[in-house]
C-alpha cells in the first residue's frame, strides 16, 4: 500500500466533473480495499477474495452453487474455484452434492471455517469502523444518500441502454 | 452485468453502520465498473485493464517505466507485463530502453495509441457522465466533498497503524 493508489493527482484539467467525482469514487474504494487488504494479510495471513468467499457462505448457511458463488462476490478472484479447492484442503468450506442432481455441488462453511471467518468478521469490521471514523455522523449519513442516488442513477442509465 | 453485482441485500441487520456504508460503496464502485467494462467490450472489444493502462501512459507522455504503471492502475489487472507486450504487438505502446540505463525500459503510446485512446476516452467519459446524470449538481458536489472526507479519514488511520 503506498499513496500511489490515490490516483486522483492525474486527473487532468479538462475533465468532467462526473469523470473527477468517478474517479474520487474508485480512489476511495482502492484506499479502503488496500488497506483491508493489507490487514488480512498481516492478521490472518488471509486475502480478500478468500474472505470475500468466506463472508458470502456465512450470509447464506443454506449453502450456495458455484454459479450463484462466483457471482456473489464483490471482488475479483480470478479463479473462484481454485479458491473453493484451497479453501476445502484447508477444512474450512465443504463441497457437497445437490439432492436433486447429484452433478451439482453446493458450498458451505464448515464449522472449522464458520468460527475462522467469525474472527476475522470482528476485525474486519473494526477496521472498517476505524477507516471511517474521521467522517462524523452527519457525513456518514450523506454520504450514504448519496451514494443511494447515485445507485439508482446508475441503475437507471442500465435500463436506458438495454432498453 | 446482473444485478447481482447490487450486493447489499446480503447485509445483515446487526452490521455497523460504517461496514454497510463501506458495502454501498463497493457496491456503487462495482455497478460503474461493471458498466464501463461492458461498454468497453461492447463498443472497442477492449477492457478495463487495458483502458486503464492506455490512460496512464496519456497522462504520462514522458514516459514511464514498468514498476509506475504497475503502481498507477486504477483497476488490477493481473499481469501488466503481459498487458504491455500484448498492447505493443498491436501497436498501441511502445517500450524504449532508458537512456541511462538501457536495462531499463520505458512505456509510451505510439501515435495510432494516442488516437485510439483518444476515442474510447470520449465515449468513455460519456458513459460516465450518463451513470451520473440522476444525480443533480448539489448531490454530485456533496457526494464529491463527503469522499474527500473519507479519504482523509482513511489516510489518517494508515498513518495511526503505520506509526
Amino acid at each position: 500500500m503506498t499513496d500511489q493508489l490515490d490516483s486522483e493527482t492525474r486527473i487532468q484539467d479538462d475533465d468532467h466533473h462526473a469523470l473527477k467525482l468517478w474517479l474520487r469514487l474508485l480512489t476511495c474504494t482502492n484506499l479502503v480495499q488496500g488497506h483491508l487488504r493489507q490487514q488480512l494479510r498481516e492478521s490472518f495471513d488471509s486475502t480478500l477474495p478468500r474472505f470475500d468467499l468466506l463472508a458470502q457462505l456465512d450470509r447464506h448457511p443454506e449453502k450456495l452453487r458455484m454459479g450463484e458463488l462466483t457471482k456473489l462476490m464483490m471482488v475479483s478472484a480470478g479463479n473462484v474455484t481454485g479458491l473453493v479447492t484451497q479453501l476445502e484442503k484447508e477444512g474450512l468450506v465443504k463441497r457437497t452434492p445437490m439432492k436433486t442432481d447429484r452433478r451439482t455441488f453446493l458450498v458451505g462453511l464448515t464449522k472449522k471455517g464458520k468460527k475462522h471467518f467469525d474472527t476475522m468478521a470482528l476485525d474486519h469490521e473494526s477496521w472498517v469502523v476505524n477507516m471511517f471514523s474521521g467522517m462524523d455522523a452527519e457525513q456518514q449519513d450523506e454520504l450514504m444518500n448519496d451514494l443511494l442516488a447515485l445507485k439508482k442513477s446508475v441503475k437507471a442509465t442500465r435500463r436506458t441502454i438495454e432498453s
